[in-house]
């Protein structure tokens, strides 16, 4: 079985300009991999409507799932939705079940504009709950809408996962040797890589309080062949008269 | 004067994995600000030749610069410098001053060919300082290539940015308040953003150990106006009943 794929989306000014430093990449970068959708491909985007809807039509269309994060507030900069609307060329309307769930949570008089534009979404779209603060995401056609907010973002993944299906989890194993250099070992590694094209062999050097090294990582949906692969890695360690550790250096 | 525009390109499975935590992206979009060439879009894809080199054939039409990180090293998964050469359509070959300096740190015999690797560029490329470990990042075109060690690709940056010509530094200017929710401020904002198009006029809650709150960041090269913007923000928060503070929540 192959892996269906996946694009995220990070919409926002903020992540461009440095105020925040993003940390939802990685978050869904790892969720994926072991729900077994890979992530393909990232974009970070500004807050700008042609911008969204050009960039969502683009991968929509090339990958299985694109999710985004960010842009769904009350505010005049959280435009993702309308683009969203547009990009599927869908109205951008009052989605009942939404303005329901935000409409009990509010005392009378403070669902106002501004707040009732979290419960606007493209025509067609199913929600996606928001256990932490109500106002919810969605989904429409193969695009997943998530805040920004990463403990929202993350509860709403949570939320919206067990509905998604995924191919078989993307596993890895590694091993690490202090006082690797790369250049030592790159020739047998690339041989390693050829007798196991069915994983990503990684070579990633660390610096650590620990001292420096170089971590080898065999990544995949084959188990058996990374522990292959690691096994081979950790003998060529050895003939470098160097001591390997299973596993990933401690940061 | 107006700006010249950036992109990144963050290359590397690592990132994708969700095995490394991206800090490159937020490095760049700080110091790009600074010198006044806007980040405006960033591209996380993966080692694959056909990727790299169609995404680097795209961005550097539509940016005025193109930086990219990681994929630069000895092993086999380090195949930017060759995959930038396809995209430019020259061969990709030694490059005398790089295998000069390469060869001189190298004890007698160590500089192998999977060092001399990282000597091999595309040709016409210009060489970017590495203060670090030596290997040098290059230029080519509109493109510059830069390691993925954070550490090592700050030293590149720093190297690389008194040769490039900036418009004028995009600043910010912040204020915000304890207790504010978006949703009380978001009509009021919006019609500070319309009075200052100059301006991104950005909305961000945070929740930190000293409380929940929102602040307000007005961003560009019109420093009068975002000063001017803010002031106005703090009437809108002390209007609230609130006690604006500017500047930016502490962590």
């Amino acid at each position: 079985m192959t892996n269906p794929t996946a694009c995220l989306l990070v919409i926002g000014n903020e992540i461009l300009s440095g105020r925040t430093q993003d940390v939802n990449i990685n978050f869904l970068a790892r969720r994926l991999g072991q729900i077994g959708i890979p992530l393909r491909e990232v974009r970070v985007i500004p807050d700008v409507p042609e911008t969204i809807i050009g960039t969502v039509n683009a991968v929509r269309a090339s990958f299985d799932h694109v999710f985004t994060t960010g842009g769904i507030g009350p505010t005049h900069d959280d435009i993702t939705a309308e683009c969203i609307s547009a990009a599927f060329g869908v109205p951008w309307e009052i989605h009942a079940e939404a303005f329901a769930l935000m409409n009990a949570r509010y005392p009378a008089g403070e669902f106002n504009a501004a707040r009732q534009r979290m419960a606007t979404m493209p025509r067609g779209a199913t929600l996606i709950e928001n256990s932490v603060s109500t106002a919810p995401g969605f989904t429409i056609g193969n695009v997943h809408v998530m805040a920004g907010v990463p403990r929202i973002m993350q509860a709403m993944f949570e939320a919206l996962a067990p509905t998604l299906e995924g191919g078989p989890p993307i596993i890895s194993r590694a091993v690490y040797a202090l006082g690797l250099l790369e250049g030592r070992i790159a020739a047998d590694l690339e041989a390693v890589q050829k007798r196991f094209p069915q994983l990503d062999v990684g070579s990633y050097p660390f610096a650590r309080e620990a001292g420096h090294g170089v971590a080898i990582v065999s990544k995949g949906t084959d188990i058996a062949a990374a522990e292959a692969a690691t096994a081979e890695v950790t003998v060529l360690m050895e003939k470098l008269g160097l001591a390997p550790i299973q596993g990933e250096p401690a940061a």
